[in-house]
């Protein structure tokens, strides 16, 4: 039989489809998408979840005079597929040809690289607003998941899309789900109006003055069909509020939404049956520890926006903590004002996010948190250099967060220091604290870490050589360890090695002392040098003859390059580090 | 006639007045109010609006066991009155004493140091959880204006608050007004409630699940006591909407709204009958030129966040401008994600910032903006060193935007360079591009600007010199030119003094050449060392024996400290600079 998508080499061939044939091409590309990525990895729910509503779409409008701008874009893998770039599914040495999100660089029928939550509405209200401002046509819809809707930037978009006073469509993907469950007041509305079919009082849509549609079936083509044909060429602002099932097509993603929004490679293959023993892990170490304290009495709550996974909150957890435990949605600028009035208060929060997301809070993290010196503590993870698509890169918290004042930001190199560093930052009541969770397997000295963290910025010699320091921050001191071995291997030089335990300022005490028998210090951080660690040393030393030598990364965005190319392109190797020492020593 | 305030040291005293006992004593403190902000200058508006909501929740609870935390606290002097802190209204001599936000150092009822829009409900749901963790009591009681209410973090926080169950109480205080006029639609949704008194459809707090409270007379202390009675103690989240009239008690004020939102010493005494001859500004230069471009036809749109007073688009430059001038209302990051939706489809968009403000876009900036390469324009006003309130530095820009990647951060120094960057950043088409406006009074050196822009991180030499070279940034450029001339006078030698024109980049070149013949670099930037300007230069001469002195502020919050002071402090006088110089040379 031949294939309906056979037929398909861009949007315009589909609208010759019947309603079945379209069903079936569905179904087809479904199949492609589950072998993919249980081949490569991916975002598995929220991309078979939405492959009817973006044949409907494409179907309905004219792709690219109209515009799709897809939220977080890790729902555009049927929107790829129809819009040539097929091949990249079909043809598996293909498979890594095409990102997981959206990238104008692919194809005319993307319009923006987007991979973080919460954006498509504004970014949709302003290409309306150049189409207005230059005279041109087409309809602009965003898509957003129920999820993203949390997150103040959507907010603040609609509230603006809702006074355009021109066309725009937004899309409302509603799965019930964000990456875990959805938290907040306005899930209940979503739920209300779920259970209304679109008609319960108090819809919050309306309320902000949007044409509101509702569809029951949003994973039902022709349905969708119907309202989209209906909104076409609207000239007012409009939500379409689609009910369809994240996961639609593969039963095990139907049922455990949450651990189906992204899996790793061979996902479905047959497991076996006894199940590998569990390893212990930064984020073993973190949940233990705070249920420990709960335990004891102590008023910890844990915090995670919308990434409980990602962080090692699993649902176990999640129990044990009860109401000390809180996911706040994808809000981080909340979580962030939030952690700051607990900790005011008495309360020990401890929010545990990833480097990536952040981003979002630094007037947060600036004026609710540092300002108030509000002893919370907040955990970074995956932060460094990364193969990750450019989007979700983890090498710029160090320039964030370690320049705004009065925020300790500490960088442990092992086990004991991480689990030092967390029970100080929970006991204090001076500082707001972060700490950057090693992205790495757990390293143990065996040994354990009596360090007073109340002594801010007093750095550790780890061991004491001469001419060479070395300055080597959290997850790369394992790195500076082999760099000591090199140069003393290549250049017969016993090098100082030095874990700074504090990112956000400098022990000058030490540096100075260091002026006696040192010629050159090396600093290494896992993150863009520019605005980071070992720029603040180089400046220290300025008016000295010591020599400064930073390594780290570029500051630029990478997409999915390999780890072993960044180290290379970066020189973060030991021999490339020690070949840069030769040329100056 | 004895004074009612006579009676008041603390909210205790006021639980035993009268009705008619507490609106004269509202007429007293806004008298106090009026003299000192005519005097010393600040939010009347705001202030005066509040009066009598803050009088009756003084009398219904019990502060400080009760929390009221007040959005961005520019409404809080009648609480300071009652809370101890009158002095600073009745002395004319203590006009200083007190700040114009809430400050947990004044006083016990003082939660938060809070400044900035949106943040008071996150912080009161963290207030609320800590007081349940600890299984303490009290009413948390969140202030916010409908201005604040378009801010994410707002959103995020009412989001969150709707589901604590448990008490919080938001006292929505709707006085029609943003700074400007509000923008959104929201507020359509919270005209039509004080339409309907409190009744109409599609209630957006009720969407969320709060309990909904309307009282039409916000400036009715009886009216108000009377509903604040009835939600004290409540057991779920509950949203007290009060339609209040912002500068009540002062009839210019209640007539000219934005224009008495904030303002200066003398504003209310007698003016002289002609007012002086306007006055070119960097925001005069920056309206008539967008006007230009508007009138050549070029598809340019001006958009604030809520601010435009401030960036000079005043009235008359938004009705010449039409429907291309947008206030997005206060929502700085939608704002960032617009100009990039705009810039990305043929839009030219010019968004002019607070440097304060801008810190609420990190995110934005880097994913809807410079991982899109969208060329659109931002224009950050205020940057610099200040004796601006803590809440409101701007001196934390340099860092933060100068280390994102793909973003060109340029500096003038004069008119004709900012004219030139402007209409640069306007014509192309590969780059965000942020402009540093200088906070200065308007420097013009007579000559067109030449420079192409498009040659990214070119410095520019000023005057060649030798031994030592000043890399002196935007406004500070100013200084360079005296430090060059003290060093001449001090020292006998002719500097080489560069104008860099490009923060977020360094001339390698140039910076190379100079190690012919120069044995110190320093460098001058007007904000915070840490992550700014003057550590890449360090760092990049790591290498070498040049030596490199990076002036600038140190990472810290200040309060309201003297320019001079601060200038002293950090060693930014000619002769401070020359005598840190003369150490090492």
């Amino acid at each position: 039989m031949t294939k309906i998508l056979d037929k398909i080499n861009n949007p315009q061939d589909l609208k010759k489809l019947t309603i079945s044939e379209m069903e079936g091409l569905s179904d087809e590309i479904k199949e492609l998408i589950i072998k993919k990525i249980n081949t490569i990895g991916g975002h598995i729910g929220p991309n078979l979840g939405f492959a009817e509503p973006t044949i409907a779409m494409h179907y309905v409008f004219n792709s690219p005079e109209d515009k799709f701008i897809f939220d977080v874009s890790h729902q555009c893998y049927t929107h790829k597929v129809l819009t040539g770039r097929k091949d990249g599914f079909t043809d598996e040495d293909k498979y890594l040809k095409y990102s997981g999100y959206t990238n104008p660089e692919e194809s005319e029928h993307d319009y923006f690289v987007i991979g973080h939550t919460s954006t498509s509405v504004s970014l949709a209200v302003g290409a309306a607003k150049a189409r207005d401002l230059t005279n041109s046509k087409g309809n602009v819809i965003a898509v957003i998941g129920d999820g993203s809707l949390s997150g103040g930037e959507a907010f603040e978009g609609f509230n603006n899309a809702a006074v355009l006073n021109s066309n725009i469509i937004i899309i409302v993907n509603d799965n019930e789900m964000s990456i875990a469950e959805n938290q907040g007041g306005l899930y209940n509305n979503l739920r209300l109006l779920r259970e209304t079919n679109g008609t319960c009082e108090n819809n919050v849509f309306k309320a902000m003055g949007f044409e509101y549609f509702y569809v029951e079936e949003g994973n039902n083509i022709s349905k969708l069909i119907e309202v989209f044909e209906k909104v076409r060429n609207t000239t007012s602002p409009t939500v379409v509020h689609i009910h369809t099932l994240k996961g639609k097509g593969l039963k095990v993603a139907e049922e455990n939404k949450e651990m189906f929004h992204w899996i790793l490679p061979g996902t479905l293959d047959e497991k076996p049956e006894t199940p590998a023993a569990p390893q212990e892990t930064y984020a073993s170490l973190t949940t233990d520890y705070i249920l420990k304290k709960k335990n004891d009495g102590a008023p910890v709550i844990a915090i995670t926006a919308a990434t409980p996974g990602a962080v090692g909150f699993d649902k176990n957890f999640r129990n044990l903590m009860g109401t000390q435990y809180c996911d706040v949605g994808i809000a981080e600028e909340h979580a962030v004002g939030f952690i700051s009035g607990v900790a005011k208060n008495g309360g020990k929060p401890i929010f545990s996010v990833l480097s990536s997301f952040i981003q979002r809070t630094y007037d947060q993290l600036s004026q609710d948190l540092a300002l108030n010196n509000s002893p919370a503590t907040i955990l970074v993870n995956w932060g460094g250099i990364s193969p990750a698509d450019m989007t979700h890169l983890g090498s710029f918290d160090i320039p964030l967060i370690s320049n705004i004042p009065n925020i300790v930001y500490l960088a442990p190199v092992n086990k004991e220091e991480y689990l030092k560093m967390l029970d100080w930052s929970v006991k204090q009541n001076e500082h707001p604290v972060v700490i950057r969770v090693p992205f790495a397997n757990v390293v143990s000295s065996g040994i354990e870490d009596n360090t007073d963290y109340s002594q801010l910025n007093k750095f550790k010699v780890e061991s004491e050589g001469k001419d060479i320091a070395i300055i080597a921050v959290g997850t790369f001191f394992e790195l500076g360890k082999k760099v000591k071995a090199e140069i003393k291997n290549k250049l017969n030089i016993d090098a100082t090695l030095i874990n700074p335990h504090f990112i956000s300022g400098l022990d000058e005490e030490l540096l100075n002392s260091l002026k006696a028998n040192h010629k050159l210090v090396i600093t290494l951080e896992d993150g863009i040098l520019d605005g980071g660690f070992g720029q603040k040393i180089s400046s220290y030393y300025g008016d000295s003859d010591m020599k400064v030598l930073n390594f780290g990364a570029k500051k630029e965005f990478t997409d999915r390059v390999p780890m072993d190319e960044l180290l290379k392109r970066y020189h973060l190797t030991p021999e490339l580090i020690v070949g840069d020492v030769e040329k100056i020593i």
